[in-house]
């Protein structure tokens, strides 16, 4: 073992004393350990080493504007001098919501949350609550953050997913109670037929059919326009609702992916970019739905609460972050992103490897195939796979001073531009080229 | 209607129009409207029309030093300038974690979430994960958060409690599945021979009992030495864990309320007053058990993620917060509740009222009759209690000018002089005189 430790590791060896694994998101994760930041400005992160490295990964999507964007920083400090969170109403609650249901058709009413996973189990229990039912129908590899019926087939994998026909539910966690995977039934993303007579075998028990628009662990795939409406149609004859998660896609376009489709979801969670860098998430849509919260209605069909929802401090950065991603800036981020797309195409067909890319708005990811996988399954990364990806993003992160996320992703954040994309483009020829003959063989075998 | 709206009445109007029932947490509704917020310091918070209230609710117990606490406020902005979030680890996460684990004995490792409601959620899954059980045992009438498991028979009533013997499993939302109640068992809280004769019948499937050492709305009744022994020694025959939820008792001893038991729990759930009036929670307790978070696993048994876990903002104002609230801050902040209570006391014997009070370290909740209740079905307030109770607290806050929590509790803040526990006292004086004979005709029904 090494006697000199980086300070990084030092701390590390003391993490791991006292969080589980040394860490309390399993995303900051790294073997053999993971850096510590000291500062992060705009598209850059300063770890305490003084490695400065150019942040494609912008907390897991969460920061659209970078770090510390300084309209962020003054309207913060200024709500900062007058609390953070009260057991009163607030004005910026009131702003935000107001915005945020400009931005979006389909948003009649909004409820605040502190998390993605908050807002998920929100928009699931106000489906339940609305229709009466129990059961909820969910995409087989989608990510919907962490209450445990939102997990289920989160990971499955060859051994254990089944028929495509009739795919497996299965529990994320160990210890997940049987009943929770009995009440997720799982679709095929993206695959009509399917879905629609998997729901069929359910269809008087399913509260809500959830759609990420663009989910990034099926494969970043985006839902096409037959599939959403097929979905949307099938919840209008069965009396379930569609309700979207789109606390990662709300960045795609200015109201959210769900502006790329003809018909709108009942509910829609959120997360990620509203809260302007600060714990957030909400659920928004039809009034009639949203009335379960509502703590007029003498039956209240849905008690809930949350100390830290809609506190001042998260929805004055939120707000802020909003009202800065206008359309101009959406349209530019996007256009940036889809230049950098561009570019990243270029370096594969130079260096003739098979990798393809997915994504929407500012958001894509890169798979180690030659053509874009289509389903969830055909996206799935086996040991071997990974173990490559994992290659290509430590040649990035430590040769290339680039931090992606760790499914060969990026998230743009709108104070990028064209350096920050060339640094990328460039890192990236080199780290395919260092690596291009595992990534040949890869797709031998 | 009036003409002349008052600035709350107007923002409220609008808000019901964008948020559902007008707010986004049902604890700052009131009745005709609530109030907005317009600054807050200290204990005292002033709304837009201009009137300061003294702040005895502190953001539903989350703010242990009042509001704008300059230390916090200072160490925020310092943050801030350095990014709010990132996709690496900092060094203040670590420094809290140590301060945590160094302050309470049961804590061998910790990991940070979002909100009590996510804590609560890590912990169960914890349980269920290290034990491989499904079920989870909670007392009637105990609130853990929004987790629809740990939601069970928060609200039971009269009509649907059934037996004291064998509680009903009483499901809060509408919709949820029946399966949430059925993997819930029901204990009477503080009653050994019953909740063991409870526990006993489902042992085998049992992965948590959890307690909260001085449950709020079971009616703030401390849980007593025999009791808590009786479970730990219950799930330590029976394979099971013994887990607090310490979200709002934290507050209570320097190390907890868990300080007060010769037992400790295997796991713990913080939130609340950890976060320095930022939106936080966690998980902690016995490494053996925490491991099932380690991503260093091979068989990771319960893979668990946060977008906004452990964010530097969040754990700056929460180790500031806690280092500020050291074991002179704690006794003395209890030693000026014991001051109220006493003052209190003397002001229900003065006018000769059935008023009791209950609580423990800087807490205590008012009863509507003479003795204290011992369980949830005697702290249990039928729809007359609870519209006096509401009368009482509008007095307090529309004639006193005090803001107490919706139980007729309050929470104290280490900011607190003997000026407002006079303020809080005389206040109480007069709502209680003016009140008397509803209070006492109550009684003899």
């Amino acid at each position: 073992m090494s006697q000199k430790l980086s300070n990084s590791e030092k701390l590390y060896r003391q993490a791991q004393k006292v969080l589980s694994g040394g860490v309390s998101r399993n995303t900051v994760f790294r073997q053999p350990y993971p850096n510590y930041a000291n500062t992060a400005s705009g598209c850059y992160i300063t770890d305490i080493e003084g490695t400065v490295r150019t942040d494609f990964a912008n907390n897991m999507a969460a920061l659209i504007h970078g770090h510390s964007f300084p309209p962020i920083v003054d309207a913060v400090i200024s709500q900062l001098k007058k609390g953070t969170a009260y057991t009163l109403a607030s004005e910026i609650e009131l702003s935000f919501a107001k915005h945020l249901i400009k931005r979006v058709q389909s948003f009649e009413r909004i409820r605040f949350v502190n998390s993605g996973t908050e807002a998920v189990m929100a928009m699931i229990k106000a489906s339940r609550a609305y229709t009466g039912r129990a059961k909820i129908a969910k995409a087989e590899g989608s990510y919907h953050g962490t209450y445990d019926f939102a997990e289920v087939s989160q990971t499955a994998n060859p051994s254990n997913w089944g028929n495509i026909d009739n795919p497996s539910s299965v529990p994320l966690a160990h210890g997940t109670p049987p009943c929770v995977s009995n009440d997720v039934v799982i679709y095929p993303y993206n695959d009509v037929e399917r879905t629609l007579a998997i729901l069929d075998k359910q269809a008087a028990d399913i509260a809500c059919v959830i759609i990420d628009p663009v989910p990034h662990r099926v494969g970043m795939v985006p839902g096409n326009q037959e599939f959403v409406e097929a979905v949307y149609n099938w919840t209008r004859e069965n009396g379930a609702l569609m309700v979207f998660d789109e606390v990662i896609t709300f960045r795609v376009k200015y109201g959210g992916a769900q502006e790329n489709y003809k018909v709108s979801p009942d509910l829609t969670s959120l997360g990620k970019i509203i809260g302007g860098g600060f714990p957030v998430g909400a659920v928004a849509g039809r009034e009639e739905v949203m009335k379960v919260f509502d703590p007029h209605e003498k039956n209240l069909l849905l008690p809930h609460s949350g100390t830290f929802s809609a506190n001042p401090i998260t929805m004055t950065a939120g707000y802020t972050a909003m009202q800065y991603f206008d359309k101009k800036a959406v349209t530019k981020l996007n256009r940036i992103t889809d230049g950098a797309i561009g570019q990243i195409r270029e370096v594969i067909k130079l260096l003739d490897i098979p990798v393809s890319i997915t994504g929407a708005g500012s958001m894509f990811r890169m798979h180690l195939r030659p053509t874009p996988p289509n389903t969830y399954r055909e996206a799935y990364e086996n040991q071997e796979v990974k173990k490559l990806i994992n290659e290509l993003l430590d040649y990035m992160y430590y040769k290339e001073n680039i931090l992606m996320i760790n499914t060969f992703s990026c998230m743009l954040s709108t104070v990028m531009t064209q350096k920050e994309i060339d640094q990328l483009t460039e890192g990236l020829y080199r780290a395919f080229k260092a690596l291009k003959p595992k990534i040949e063989k890869l797709n031998k075998i």
